[in-house]
């Protein structure tokens, strides 16, 4: 049977989409968006179904389409054909993808993290970026960390840009938040090494004895971790800087901290 | 002595250096535009001035700022006043840094490398993405690495985007930039290993016996490293994928590389 065609831009389904763009729309329904079929894909292999999944007149035949659309469907959501001028706008790209999936935000709370599930966690600090927290996300899923959880002020991780850069990890991982005294009442009882990194620490990331599960904690980019949030971690270490640069990109410096702390032992 | 005043968008200099925001412009001149006090620094502590200083008129009074200003004109350069609005202009920004300068671009000659002057060097295949190249600059330094050497097709790293992801470390390290036939012949006289990063590797990257100073060559973001390369590496080794994810984001890949072979020994 062929989906429902929308060709027109200002047809209300494609308005609601377009406005998941937007921070305040995507706090209000709960849901965001996800473009391509990698995405998808991964998406259904969490079990989780997009409630809307929009498929380009030109998308070509594929397994993984047609099953997206029978899980869609079966699970209640919609599915509808539009035509590239509207994927265009949707993505806000010359090239857009041919397949694009709006979900439902999840959000684990701190009390349903099991701490044991994976060697690694990450929390983030007020992280401003939306490229380097989609990034630390896809780094926490590769090092096979359990999740990142987001403390006090953070960008929004189920922002277009910042899950474009998770490349389909958004699904993989838990997803936390809470602010600076949830996390640290919270924090008493994680089993493991609470590991904070500042660049005036004095020990070395690799010099640190590391008991798993390990929660490593990272600031701010311009500010680094506050001292609240330092105080509270078990140990505190530096990557070292040996050239003239001050400082790494956020997403550099969890991903060696992550690859550092999941390779041993 | 006051500097010269340029209020109008339209003027010859400011045209000059807005298009800088192009390739072929930047190529046709061999210049760059560096953003901000901490680059200017950077550079200065370097030995590179600039051929032209923009000082926003309300900057604020700073000695490095002064330092800038008398260094660009001992050495033959001009310094101008310019407005907010074309601070805004040339910048493509809402808040512009208020000091810019274009300095001339420079590559190292393969032949001028010295392998044993820095423990680690980093060599890219085809990057395509301007952040990853600047990031990559960035933590090459951090790591204390020699350089960066660009094969074949890679992105400009002196685009704009590239140097503002360096956060100053391209005045810090050296960058080359090869064929792959003069990469490849040039690296038969490699005193250390060379290793390429591959998915399909055998080798795990904390494995590989290396021998100091170790090149690293790092492939194209959606293609990894070409087959031809790949066998030119004295090994070349993988990063665990432990979760969900594929693959590492390239400039993360190349942190976690460059951090593993600098932290040994």
């Amino acid at each position: 049977m062929a989906d429902r065609l929308i060709t027109s831009l200002t047809n209300e389904t494609v308005k609601a989409v377009r406005a998941l763009h937007m921070r305040k729309e995507r706090e209000a329904t709960g849901r965001f968006l996800a473009e391509g079929l990698k995405f998808i894909g991964e998406a259904l292999d969490q079990g989780r179904t997009p409630k809307l999944l929009l498929v380009g007149e030109d998308a070509r035949p594929h397994p993984l389409l047609e099953r997206a659309r029978a899980e869609t469907k079966a699970a209640g959501g919609e599915v509808v054909a539009v035509t590239h001028a509207i994927l265009e706008k949707i993505s806000r790209r010359e090239n857009p993808q041919t397949v694009l999936g709006v979900f439902e935000q999840v959000y684990t709370p701190l009390s349903a993290i099991e701490p044991g599930a994976a060697p690694c966690w990450v929390a983030l600090e007020q992280a401003r970026d939306p490229g380097n927290l989609g990034t630390i996300i896809r780094t926490a899923d590769a090092a096979g960390c359990g999740g990142v959880i987001l403390i006090g002020d953070c960008v929004d991780p189920y922002s277009v840009e910042a899950v474009r850069a998770t490349m389909g990890s958004v699904f993989a991982v838990a997803i936390a938040r809470a602010t600076a005294a949830e996390f640290l009442a919270w924090r008493q009882s994680w089993p493991g090494s609470v590991i904070g990194t500042r660049l005036d620490a004095s020990v070395d990331y690799r010099g640190a004895a590391i008991q798993r599960p390990a929660l490593i904690l990272m600031g701010n980019e311009q500010a680094g971790l506050t001292d609240a949030l330092a105080a509270a971690c078990d140990v505190n270490v530096k990557i070292p800087m040996r050239g003239r640069a001050d400082s790494l990109n956020l997403a550099i410096a969890t991903g060696i901290m992550v690859y550092a702390v999941t390779d041993e032992g």
